[in-house]
């Protein structure tokens, strides 16, 4: 068997055999709106290190008592992260995350000088009694609601219990919202409070991964000013014509984003189904577009389906999770359906000798 | 007297009546062939991390025996460098860095985990035999020629030793070469040699500072990986767009770069000679784009030109210099004649009596 060790070995791939269950890259486009301004733009100078004022004025409309200046805009929400990791540095400190968690968590936690440690989820979902105790001397707690890889929502009266925990503990709680607005079985629910730390793009919202804009919504003004610190000399400001397509993007109608949930939905409904169909074990999405079903050996069945079946898989011990393999279902339905009829062969063929 | 701490105050910056000496910016925009493909472009997945194929492919065709897998394509030469230095780690580690330095460079090296140390440039030219003994116990040196804030250019044959000397010592050479194509008074000669890491960027030479595109070029192909997997999680791909602006850049004739380069040294001409008749001591400079004329109390001066004057200019102290003020000239004839007019009304009224 050819192991495959990290998503990175996928990123990028793309041939019209390949089926991608991978990469959790919305296949249809960003709304046009972003893409109007093109054809005249010809700025080119710096830009403000902590983001154009108009975006970040856009992005304190969308979230209650936020100004422009609690707001800084990132290299997606990936510089977001690295970026609050260090500014939380503190020698020996701990940071309390979600597992299964999305890969990059402990990676940047480590390289931010600390040390991850971990909270089970159960099913998907948070147990409040054991996470009341492992936060207990963190540095930092990471809620990522929706989640990755889970596709779990976590319950309204969790996070507020979460919130004030945090609060009365006085440890930050960084909230990843990436997957805020792709949510199909609850209401919404952004974390508040003094010591929630957001984290957010555009990336997943109006499909704009290539273009890498993000941020990061800080309520202490003093943290606010370590991050614009650094990013002045790790990357200076974000692209300035990624900034303005994705102000664009902030004035579409939200009937754009509704259109899109609707879409999502369906492909959730498709993929859930299927894979019970195929006889997976399985919980039901709520949010994100990832599904996550028990899997026996999971790094052979993601070599396996993708030298022999020509689909790409992730496998769950990325994500922390041994006994799981990761579905991302932002693709078509056709692409879906071909995909599970090849995993039905691969099921049927293989993988019960495993 | 109202303290400038840091160049973050001013960038950004910017109405009719100021004159700014300050950021590193290029005033003449980029080439119009990077916004040509602008209209049509309408991609927005994610790119492979280590940056575009033909991005990397039209580098490697810069630099002897390069391939384009010795690149990685970053949001300037600020995350290539601080990519680098995080790659370079070690715990304990020293990094030499001359002195005067660009600004980031102590910061970027501390907030890596690694301890900055110096070897003085005597006049902007880094003298040999001090650099052999200070090199001693590093894991990385750091070059940069032209270099900022000191407009000089090292000679070639200190620089063909210093490769030989890394070689010999196996400590690395950080090149930072962002002003390669702006020379005015010699040769440009790139760095070369296994341990040879190279950061540049889009910004100065096609003046796309507001793009953030640079990258490091490194030999070993173990760095490269290590660069990768930290990009993966820290800010995934660069911008898309300002990729392929960037390589739309590549193509432009040398030509253009010769243009460009034949205002900027009319340019310095003028204000090394305007501050020369202004009696003030400098050397000149050979690249880039920044003067560095000696100064009693620079704090106060920068306040004084700034709060008074409306000139922005930046405090030697912020490069590690306290008898020097930094120049840049990014800025057009008639507005360096305006701010030479102002500089001179404030020496004479002012600062003789600093």
């Amino acid at each position: 068997m050819q192991k495959i060790e990290s998503p990175a070995a996928f990123i990028g791939k793309d041939d019209n055999n390949l089926i991608s269950f991978g990469s959790g890259q919305p296949d249809l486009p960003p709304p046009e709106a972003v893409y109007k301004i093109l054809p005249t733009y010809r700025n080119f100078k710096y830009g403000l290190i902590k983001g154009q004022e108009n975006l970040r004025q856009a992005l304190a409309a969308q979230y209650q008592n936020a100004k422009a200046d609690n707001f800084v805009i990132t290299n997606g929400a990936s510089e977001a992260l690295d970026l609050t990791l260090r500014a939380l540095y503190q020698p020996g400190a701990k940071v309390l995350l979600p597992k299964p968690y999305y890969y990059s968590y402990p990676f940047n936690v480590r390289l931010a000088g600390m040390e991850p440690v971990f909270y089970e989820l159960v099913d998907g979902k948070i147990d409040f009694e054991q996470f009341k105790k492992e936060i207990l001397g963190c540095q930092a707690v990471l809620i990522n609601s929706p989640g990755n890889p889970t596709g779990t929502v976590q319950d309204l009266a969790v996070l507020k219990k979460i919130e004030k925990l945090g609060q009365k503990l006085n440890i930050y709680i960084i909230s990843d919202e990436v997957y805020k607005d792709l949510i199909y079985e609850r209401e919404n629910y952004l974390m508040e409070g003094k010591k929630v730390l957001t984290l957010n793009s555009f990336s997943k919202t109006y499909a704009m991964c290539g273009f890498r804009v993000g941020y990061v919504y800080a309520r202490e003004k003093e943290l606010i000013d370590k991050i614009v610190e650094m990013k002045t000399h790790t990357s200076m400001n974000t692209n300035i014509l990624g900034q303005e397509m994705a102000y664009e993007a902030t004035k579409v109608p939200r009937s754009y984003i509704d259109s899109q949930t609707k879409i999502w939905k369906e492909r959730r409904d498709l993929i859930y189904n299927g894979l019970w169909e195929l006889g997976l074990e399985v919980w039901k999405p709520e949010g994100a577009f990832y599904v996550f079903p028990k899997m026996k050996n999971p790094g052979k069945v993601v070599s396996d389906l993708y030298f022999k079946y020509h689909v790409i898989t992730y496998d769950g011990t990325w994500f922390g999770d041994e006994q799981r393999v990761r579905f991302s279902y932002a693709l078509d339905a056709e692409k879906i359906k071909e995909g599970l009829r090849r995993l039905g062969e691969y099921l049927k063929k293989e993988y019960r000798e495993n």
